[in-house]
């Protein structure tokens, strides 16, 4: 089975549209993948992500291995059957937590030293756990272990970041005991052309099912980032998806799609709808700002999702502010529609080659207010 | 428009079944009415609960009056819309609230001072504010406001608080101006059934379109409980429904329908699902426990619910110590189901006149084990 077949491409930009193959079946992209970090995304059921359109969800590596366990969740027949989705998932590898998460991380040429966020226990990352761990899940994708720098980061950390990548890319491919899991290598470099360049080329030759692109949307200025998509984007095989971890806003999503980025997460949907921030057509709106006290209209009126058919800002405010349950999953609801909502429609506006009219009626609506 | 019919009765006890007609359509009895208190049962949305065959919910006067306010929610088009519930709502008069949660709470003649737990605002609630704020609500069966007592109480305090309840239940019908939506009066009197009794008639003479036991599941033995339930029962109207505010257990609900009650609130399913508390054909169990770690089974093999049909106890037991929002949700689920399949299965052992049988296999099933 072929991992990826590209089915439109744009004759304005590298856009392109196409499709994901996996064991647990196709996925058209571009397309964005909710963060379901401890075996459920945030407040909702699989039968809510089914009704939102989701193709394939993300899950971490790093929480799993540590709560409930992945020997634990391969006993219990694997991730798809724990959590209740039948549909494709990609998982991390687990540097990118160790790295923001746990204390005392130590990155050695063997794997990385962790103590657990969650009970302080000693651990030890290698490139091999980390494959055996997404094995035992039963990911459909499955992501090499990495290393990830902080922005900025001078060159000889880059330097040994990017080396030690590509070490451990290898290691995870002769690991690896599944070939039916699709395998992607991560592609590090930091924000340095010649390293981010370099890292893609050493990891397509070593040949992996996709790439990613790491140690994105760490903080660095917009134009850099898209500088390194750019610059990474034309060392990778055009017939294999490409995945820009973490990234990133709706506005990242566009220009990245429009540079040939396949694949994206972030927890910007569903982190936001926690803190009560809703994205919309026309922008971002906060949802306990006391002007919407009594507003009886949606959240955004172009908006057809659950949420927005059925409740007022008004009440949205009102569940915000009396810290209800509701009020999570029904912003959840909303966000993640405008995030897979923006994705159908760039797949859509490829497939009719018209991304730039697209991008621009994008970017137009945003100046308009609620 | 008939506020009740009865439609079966049994010939072994007082259990009786029937329609409560409400302009919001109407609702089969013995019914259990899932609690709303701020305007949404937690975490579910309108969708879920019928989805579960619920068909009356509960609302909290004392809770929308003081947030987002019962003007607003009459400026919004009613509680109704507000939710998004389009079937009936009962809401309470706000007594029992004042009474337990807010502060410097002081009873008068002309009605109960009490400063907001939300802000220490100072408030005064007085039988005709009770009726004005569940009239703008819209809420379809509302209640009179009452004063409640602690358990235990002297004569008294007894005394004193249900003669308050009848002068204040008079003032409630006089000062009703939508005659569409239902009054019930609220049966007071302590654990006395000389007071019971009493209070009972003298509700029954102002007239009303159905009576709820009031000051019961306070802390006071079960037997005494079922007692002022068979004392005061008699007293009221056999065309009118009985409603018995706050209980309770299942076994209270199988124990209350026996008795003739036809109505019942309680916050139990949805309060032991965010505890980790399910209710089960067999008894409780507690997710969290270390049993549950690799179960794979579902929380109770007897039930249909959602939740039952698509997750394990290992699951269940995960989403819950790992704190995740879905947790209450697949909880709250399975145990609504619980208690809306238990009066659904009630009301049809009525309607085939086996209620005695039903009861007996009830208790049996709870000496098994999981
Ligand atoms: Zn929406
Ligand atoms: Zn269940």
């Amino acid at each position: 089975m072929r991992v990826f077949e590209e089915t439109a491409r744009s004759s304005e930009c590298a856009a392109r549209a196409g499709r994901l193959h996996t064991v647990h079946g196709e996925v058209p992209t571009p397309a964005f993948m909710p963060v379901g970090t401890q075996a459920t995304v945030k407040s909702l059921t699989p039968e809510d992500l089914h009704g939102l359109g989701a193709r394939i969800l993300l899950g971490n590596t790093y929480h799993l291995y540590l709560r409930p366990g992945h020997e634990r969740i391969r006993r219990l027949g694997g991730l798809h059957r724990f959590m209740g989705w039948d549909g494709p998932i990609l998982t991390d590898s687990g540097g990118f937590q160790v790295y923001s998460l746990a204390a005392l991380a130590r990155i050695e040429e063997e794997g990385a030293v962790f103590r657990s966020h969650v009970d302080g226990s000693l651990h030890r990352l290698t490139p091999e756990l980390a494959v055996e761990v997404q094995e035992a899940l039963g990911s459909d994708v499955m992501m090499c272990l990495d290393t990830c720098i902080p922005y900025p980061a001078g060159e000889a950390e880059v330097a040994r970041a990017s080396g030690l990548t590509t070490r451990w890319a290898a290691r995870c491919l002769a690991a690896r005991r599944r070939p039916e899991l699709r395998l992607f290598g991560i592609v590090q470099g930091g924000m340095d052309p010649v390293w981010r360049r370099r890292s893609a080329e050493e990891l397509a030759a070593l040949g992996f099912d996709g790439y990613a692109l790491g140690g994105l949307s760490v903080g660095e200025p917009k134009a850099l980032m898209l500088e390194m998509v750019e610059t990474a984007r034309p060392c990778l095989p055009a017939d294999r998806p490409v995945y820009a971890m973490g990234v990133g806003t709706p506005e990242d999503l566009v220009e990245c799609v429009a540079r040939g980025v396949d694949l994206f997460d972030c927890v910007l949907p569903t982190r936001n709808a926690r803190n009560g921030q809703l994205f919309t057509s026309f922008g971002r709106i906060v949802i306990k700002n006391a002007r919407y006290k009594e507003d009886p209209g949606p959240v955004d009126p172009a908006c057809t999702c659950y949420t927005c058919r059925h409740f007022s800002r008004a009440y949205l405010r009102h569940l915000f502010v009396a810290r209800e349950l509701l009020a999570y999953r029904l912003n959840t609801i909303h966000n993640l529609h405008y995030f897979l909502e923006l994705m159908r429609r760039m797949r859509e506006a490829i497939e009719r080659d018209a991304f730039e009219a697209f991008r621009r009626d994008f970017y137009q609506r945003r100046e308009g207010t609620p």
